[in-house]
C-alpha cells in the first residue's frame, strides 16, 4: 500500500489524510481505554504492537474523505463533517477487526491481524470499543442532524452485519440466487459506502433529497466496486486484485459472477464441480474459471457494474450540490473502482 | 432459574416481565435481520435453536426493570422508560454473547451458549447486531433526553468493555493492586448497572441531580454485588452461587477477596501458591481458601460490600424521588444482592 497514487489521483483524499489521521487518533485516545486504544492504533497502522509510532497515518481514508465531501455537498465547511467521517471510519474498522476473527485471516494490509497479535478476546473487545466510540463521536457532534445521522449509521451498520451474516451463510448453501447475492453485496459493501457519502450532509442538516441521492450514489458505487472486486478475483492480475487470483474460487466463494453462472441455463457441469465436496485441483479451478465465463458470469458482472455506475451517476446528477463537489465525488468513485476501496 | 422467587420478591420485576418480554422480542424482530433475530431469540431464551418458541419470556430482566423504575423516579410513567430498558438489556446481552466466546464458556442459564450452537462468526455478529440495535432503540425514543441517554449508554458500554479487558489482562499479571481490581469491577459490573438505574430518568428529561444519584446508587450496588459474588465463589454453596464453588480459585481468578489477600502483609505463601504455574490440586485450593481468609480477604470483602451498600443507600436518600419508588429501588437492590443479577 503506497500513498503516492492516492496523492496523484485524488487531492480530496490527500486533504483528508492530513486532517483525518490526527483527528482519528484523538478520537480513539479520548474514547477508548488504554489497552483498547493500543489495539486500535495497531489495527489502524499508526502504532506497532508495543504502541510505538510507525509514522503511518492510518490507511486510505476513502470513506471518511467521502463523508467530509458530503458535508461540503450541503454547503457546510468540510470540517463540520468531521464527526461523520470519524464515525464511518470507526464502524468500517470495527467490522474489519471482527471479520478477520470470523474469517481466521492472519494478515491485513501486509501486517498480522489484530487477533493474531493481541488474541481473540482483546480483538473482539477492540471491535466493540470502536463501534461504541463511533456512536459517541457522531452523537456528540454539534450539528443539527446528529441524531438522524447516528440513526442512519446504525441502519447501515445493521445492514453491514446482515450482509456479512449472509456471506458466511452462503458457504453452507448450494441454492443461492442472484437476487440474494446482490442483496448481500449491497448490505455488506453498499450500505456503509452509501452512509459515508451522505452522513456529512445529514449531520450538517442537508436537505432530504440531497441526503437520499448521495446515499443511493454511494450504494451503487459500492455494488459496482464489489462486482469489479469479484471480477478481478477471478480474471485480474494478483497485484491489482490485492489478493491471489483464483483464491475466491479455491475457497468456493459464492461471488457475484459465480452465482450468476450457477443460476444460468446449462450450468450442470459447473454446479457439479463447484458445489461438490472434493477439494478442487488447479485444473478444476481453471475449468471453473472457463465454465463461469462460458455461462455468462463474466459478461453479466461487467454489464451489471456498468449499470450500477450509470445509476450512481444519475443519482449524483439528481442531487442538488455544487458542481465542484460533484466532480470530486466522481473522482473518488473512479479511485474506488480502480480497486482502492 | 425459576420465576417463582422473582414474583415473590419483587412485584416490580414481575410487572417488567409482562411488559418487557414482548417489547424486547418486538425490538429484536424489527431491528435485527432474520438470522441475527434467531440467534438473539435463542440467546434470550424465548426460542430454541430452530427458532421455535420455548414459552420462556427471556430472563430476570433486572436491569430493564430498574430502567423503568428510573423513569418513574423522574415522575414519568414507567412505559416512557421502555426504550431505555430495552437498550440496557440489549447491551447487557451483547456483552454476554461476546464474553461467552472470549471465555470459551459452553453453557449459560443451563443451555448451550450461542457460539456453540451457531458458531463463533454468527455469534460475534449477533452481539454486534444487539449492540447496534440498542443505540437505535434508545435514539428513536421520543423522550427529550434521548441524545443524552444514548451518550450515557455509550460511556457505560465503553467502561464495561474496559472492565472486561482488564479482567482478561489480570490473568497474565501477578501485580494486580486492589485499586485496579476495584476499578475493574466498577467498570465491568457497576457501570451498566448504574446506567440501568439512571437511564430511564435521563431519557424522560429528569433533573441532573436525580440522574447522577441514581447512577451512583446503581454503581455502588453493582460493586457490592461483585463483592458478594466473589465471596460466594469461594465460601458459598454451589446452588446459591450458581457456579461450582472454588471454580474461581481453580482458574486462579484475580477476584476481589483474593487480590485483597495477595496485597496484604504476610501473603508470601499465598502468592507462591496462587501465582505459580503448577496446576492446583484440591488440597492446594483448600489451602488457598484458608490463606485468603487468614490474610483478611474475606473480612475485607464483607466490610467493603457493606460500605458499598451504605453508600448506595446514601445516594438514594439524596435523590429527589417519590418514596414508593425509593422503596422499590431498595427492594430490587436486595434481590440483586441475594445473588439474582
Amino acid at each position: 500500500m503506497t500513498t503516492t497514487p492516492v496523492r496523484a489521483l485524488t487531492p480530496v483524499l490527500d486533504t483528508g489524510r492530513t486532517t483525518l489521521g490526527p483527528a482519528l487518533r484523538d478520537a480513539v485516545r479520548s474514547h477508548l481505554g488504554e489497552q483498547m486504544s493500543r489495539i486500535a492504533g495497531y489495527h489502524f497502522g499508526w502504532a506497532d504492537a508495543d504502541g510505538l509510532p510507525t509514522g503511518s497515518w492510518g490507511g486510505k481514508m476513502v470513506r471518511p474523505g467521502l463523508a467530509l465531501l458530503s458535508a461540503r455537498a450541503a454547503g457546510a465547511p468540510a470540517e463540520d463533517g468531521l464527526p461523520a467521517a470519524l464515525a464511518v471510519e470507526l464502524v468500517h474498522n470495527f467490522s474489519l477487526v471482527h471479520d478477520d476473527i470470523m474469517d481466521g485471516d492472519e494478515t491485513r494490509r501486509g501486517r498480522p491481524t489484530a487477533w493474531t497479535v493481541f488474541g481473540v478476546p482483546d480483538a473482539v473487545l477492540a471491535g466493540d470499543a470502536m463501534a461504541t466510540a463511533a456512536t459517541s463521536v457522531l452523537l456528540e457532534a454539534p450539528g443539527p442532524g446528529a441524531r438522524a445521522a447516528t440513526l442512519s449509521l446504525m441502519t447501515a451498520t445493521q445492514r453491514m452485519i446482515d450482509g456479512q451474516t449472509a456471506d458466511v451463510g452462503f458457504e453452507r448453501r448450494d441454492d443461492v440466487t442472484l437476487a440474494e447475492c446482490l442483496r448481500m453485496a449491497g448490505d455488506k459493501t453498499g450500505a456503509l459506502l452509501g452512509c459515508a457519502c451522505s452522513l456529512g450532509a445529514e449531520l450538517v442538516g442537508g436537505e432530504q433529497v440531497l441526503v437520499e441521492n448521495l446515499r443511493a450514489f454511494g450504494e451503487h458505487i459500492g455494488l459496482a466496486f464489489q462486482l469489479v472486486d469479484d471480477l478481478l478475483g477471478i480474471w485480474g492480475d494478483t497485484e491489482r486484485a490485492g489478493k491471489r487470483v483464483g483464491a475466491d474460487l479455491w475457497a468456493r466463494k459464492k461471488s457475484l459472477p459465480v452465482v450468476a453462472a450457477l443460476n444460468a441455463p446449462g450450468s450442470e457441469e459447473l454446479r457439479a464441480l463447484y458445489l461438490g465436496a472434493e477439494p478442487l485441483t488447479e485444473s478444476d479451478v481453471r475449468q471453473v474459471t472457463a465454465l463461469v465465463e462460458r455461462a455468462g458470469g463474466r459478461d453479466w458482472a461487467q454489464d451489471e457494474a456498468a449499470r450500477q455506475i450509470t445509476a450512481a451517476e444519475e443519482c449524483l446528477a439528481a442531487a442538488p450540490l455544487p458542481g465542484g463537489v460533484r466532480a470530486e465525488f466522481l473522482e473518488i468513485a473512479g479511485f474506488i473502482l480502480g480497486r482502492q476501496l
